[in-house]
């Protein structure tokens, strides 16, 4: 639908305009901000439906009485929210879903949310999605109550009960705790990949929204770079960013934005640089859509650049290092190939001790034998870095489409960039 | 040395001026933003050398070998880096504390980080500070190594080790796990009242951090809040907030703004309301200085508001419950009994019921039996909250003085609201 919508809106736009440094772009790339995502749906009720109920099948098979998180990333795969909706304080707010046995072959989950009682009203504004056509139940706990017993007695869990419950690895350690204070005797660890597998491969909607979020992140990267002119600060260039960003129609969203020799330190740097003619910018830069944060980066220089030519000459070798990444990527290969290809690509070029972290966001590394499956993501962020002289960093996400080949989730507004000019 | 300054500066200020609604505020009030904390210095080295010097030795007594946390108001008090200057990743930095016996009298910190290394620059612009004449030690990481085995090996922990590790109890549970796979045997847990008890007792550097945050968030507040009509919506006077308090001297500062019925929800609601001559608005604003957090309440109207009367009753009930609670503090009584005093106060007018939150950040909440020591800081933040009506809350925080008795951190410029006009 939206590919539809794209390209009859796109046919408004065949006379030349002047940004002709752009990137050749497939029918479907409009230029300007206003909008881009607009037309792209949220995650369905019926797809959360199922997710609960894999979990919760999940849950049974390992014996286990609930999955607990706080607002994260699963809370917002499971049950629409995350710590945009409800940022995380010194009283627990927890997501908790049991299995409950329906019939032999039929799991149901239970969709529950622990929340302080003053604040039951806010958290019953959470647009918290139920199980079918269940109502989500709330658990109040009380000031002068203890959260984690409240807990268990609204669950119907006893405290001297020997269950097993997984959380969240990302959750705080106070709240496990919390909860084996109330329950000595509970087994509380770590969802195991039985569960932590079940968000891994992305879903068509999901893809949809991904897309078009990286998408967004690209062309409002495209419309900063046309502002730009030397002597401009990474402060300015940054909120530049943002709104950029806002306008394209991302929520939560912004860039590290790192000039010259600061962008040699991956994650930046706490000085406030002006921009010059010979250095290059460094965005990379995120938002949000319907729960689903993008992540895209590009190194460019000003139209009036006077560039290096080492610098340039390394620029191209990141680009180079990218492609080769794409290329080592395939449904059924290790998950490790592509860094192993990028790595390769720049030890070639003298470069490889430059490029000091991996590809996909520690995915890569996870283990050396996990292997790449259609509708898997992964992060293809190439960088070299050379201390007190300069930084250049490429990435765009790509999946694995249902043929088995990566695809750039950038793809319909051009993919990677071109050139430092044409990002 | 502030007040000083202030009182000289202050006599500029002997003609009368406008803004004539103002509570009466003692010598050294000084209106306007500017640099309001810029003669109060950071916490001093021989502080931090203290803080480290007493964790060791906290450590030591309880035969534990070392303190571990990630960027929080922990890394902070020990050595002067939170989340603030290193975003938490998936990556983990974490700041380690160790003691170390110089004699059978002496025991001295050893303080290292875990980096990653591919970050190690970034890391090491850090603004941590060593132990006396000490180096902070770097342990890095690189990114195909395990990171918790690297901090063990960094530290000389064998992995068949079965010392005690303290933990922050906010760390994530992935962290934890991943030390006790590194080292099965270890015993880590959340750092006991012997260690966390080293924090709450406010030294005379932390109260004059406090006091001058504290101060120029009210300043903040009270210029904003000349600058209101009826018309401006949440996020309009939330900007103007955020831009206020970063004049007046604090960084990542800003308020929860919350007109009419929306301000209910004791935590905000989502809507981005306009504010109306019968609305009250509710301002809860924090920014940092130096590390420390200032946090107040005000609830204001508008020079030529038209209140229900019933509303107006609620606000000097809530102004009446915070003097009754700041009335029951004094060193050596329950930390629950300010929060019983206020409840008592609101009952007595019919209201306690729609007092839904406790005071003092659960701190009052935590256990029964603590009691109030010189040095210990408090929120004293009574609020008044009907559902689809009116919510009023106003906070000052205080700290228990030498001689025992409870003091406004806001006290030099007037301490709390005398009226919805006089914030």
């Amino acid at each position: 639908m939206l590919r539809l919508a794209l390209s009859s809106i796109a046919s408004l736009f065949l006379v030349p305009f002047s940004h002709d440094y752009y990137a050749p772009s497939p029918p479907g790339y409009i230029p300007g901000l206003h909008s881009h995502c607009s037309l792209i749906p949220p995650i369905a009720k019926p797809e959360f439906d199922a997710r609960q109920a894999a979990l919760a099948t999940a849950l049974y098979n390992l014996n286990a009485s609930a999955y607990i998180t706080e607002p994260s990333a699963n809370s917002q795969y499971y049950a629409n929210f995350s710590s945009i909706n409800w940022k995380l304080s010194e009283r627990p707010l927890l997501l908790i879903i049991r299995p409950r046995s329906i019939s032999d072959s039929q799991i149901e989950p239970d969709v529950a949310l622990l929340t302080p009682k003053f604040e039951t009203l806010r958290a019953s504004g959470l647009p918290v999605v139920p199980f079918k056509d269940s109502q989500t139940r709330y658990i109040q706990w009380a000031e002068e109550a203890n959260p984690y017993a409240s807990a268990l007695a609204g669950l119907g869990i006893s405290s001297d009960s020997e269950e097993t419950l997984y959380v969240d690895n990302k959750i705080r350690k106070f709240i496990v705790d919390g909860l084996q204070q109330a329950g000595p005797k509970l087994r509380i660890a770590s969802a195991p990949l039985e569960i932590t597998s079940l968000r891994e491969r992305k879903s068509p909607a999901e893809l949809e929204i991904l897309k078009c979020a990286n998408e967004a992140t690209v062309l409002a990267i495209r419309d900063v770079h046309l502002q730009l002119s030397a002597g401009l600060r990474e402060s300015e260039v940054s909120i530049m960013l943002s709104s950029a960003l806002g306008k394209a129609g991302l929520s939560n969203a912004g860039c590290l934005t790192l000039f010259g020799a600061n962008a040699a330190l991956p994650h930046g740097s706490g000085t406030d640089r002006v921009l010059g003619r010979d250095d290059f910018a460094l965005f990379d830069c995120g938002g949000s859509l319907h729960g689903y944060v993008s992540d895209v980066t590009r190194t460019v220089a000003l139209p009036d650049a006077r560039l290096p030519n080492g610098h340039l000459h390394i620029w191209y070798a990141v680009k180079g290092a990218q492609a080769a990444a794409l290329g080592a990527a395939k449904a059924g290969v290790l998950t490790r190939k592509p860094d192993e290809a990028a790595r390769a690509f720049l030890q070639a070029l003298g470069l490889k001790d430059y490029f000091t972290h991996r590809l996909g966001h520690a995915l890569f590394a996870r283990g050396s034998n996990d292997v790449m499956l259609t509708g898997h993501t992964f992060s293809n962020e190439p960088g070299v870095y050379i201390e007190n002289k300069v930084g250049v960093r490429i990435e765009d996400c790509f999946y694995v489409d249902d043929a088995g080949n990566p695809r750039y989730l950038t793809e319909r507004v051009g993919g990677p960039s071109e050139t430092p000019w044409a990002p």
